[in-house]
């Protein structure tokens, strides 16, 4: 069994952003050498998340519009975690998105559908953060 | 190590549907050979969702009610993505219900709860999509 | 390839409930002598969740609110779900927060950011329930 592990870091200029990391993902997976198994690719920051969706600037608007409304920013003074702090509405806009993917490697490729594309999900920015890969593999 | 993959079509006859595609998964695992492991099963596109949860009807027509209001279809206008298309809230349906899950296979069987069913969630139906099944283990 | 299974077993005192199971699963991690590879961690029923976050009581508060207003409980009579039961809800929060965690085993470690700690999260509590722990890797 191979096993691999590598950092990114982002450091998003915004608040809330969407980073299409799918490249790097790539990248690690070549230098892995595996064929077959598994990546994890995980926030390791819990008001940041990695999922996969479409790489469509109209859609990640949409995101942000929609996340805002299920958890608003604002007032800051409306959650209790708020205390020194103002990013509580980050943490639950993470579990949203989720914290982590788990993506198949067939034959020394991530194995995706047609539109798949991995995205590193900040949602309390203007600070260097953290995303694992983590391949396991033959 | 052995490695095993699978694509699984569907075709929901309906815009929200939930298949249950357990005894699938089942005999995906059956034909692996895997008796001790990790089964990944992900939806292969970016508007459907595979997530485990009961089969139970009237829980699913509460599921559709409670995407439906989360993430409204309507007004289609009402989303940037919507040029062209009229899928934006299938693409946040997705992201409440989850792209994936990593099931443990011990003793050469899913290990589930007693409740525990494996569903494909499609938001954006009436269209052949794939779910891919990709089993590591020995 | 080392394989591992554990269950662990909860009974929470209130409907919903966080508890803090990172050290648990690190005992775990220790009796299974995986040095790298993955752990999975997953609630076995279906009302309850294994997330991801900060263990922070302000921010479980703040959860707490959150989830109730996405997701309420009441009207019990609101869900077709629950016809002898109460608990449709909790299918819901349960989505929300996520049913599995993957974590990444680093020279035999929980590979984890600086705040990242394991929760069980029960929406359907009082009643004794399970998580469940498998771990694969070398």
């Amino acid at each position: 069994m191979i096993s691999y592990r590598k950092e990114l870091w982002y450091n998003a200029p915004t608040r809330l952003a969407f980073i299409n990391i799918t490249s790097e993902i790539t990248d690690c997976l070549a230098e892995s050498g595996v064929r077959e198994g598994f990546v994890l690719v995980n926030a390791m920051h819990i008001t940041a998340s990695v999922f996969i969706n479409d790489d469509e600037s109209g859609l990640h608007h949409d995101y942000e519009v929609w996340l805002e409304k299920l958890a608003p920013h604002g007032p800051v003074s409306g959650y209790r975690h708020n205390v020194g702090e103002d990013n509580a509405d980050a943490h639950m806009k993470r579990q949203v998105m989720g914290r982590e993917v788990v993506v198949a490697i067939t034959d020394g490729k991530l194995d995706f559908g047609p539109w798949e594309q991995i995205f590193y999900g900040e949602f309390d920015g203007q600070r260097r953060k953290r995303v694992l890969v983590k391949i396991i593999g033959e």
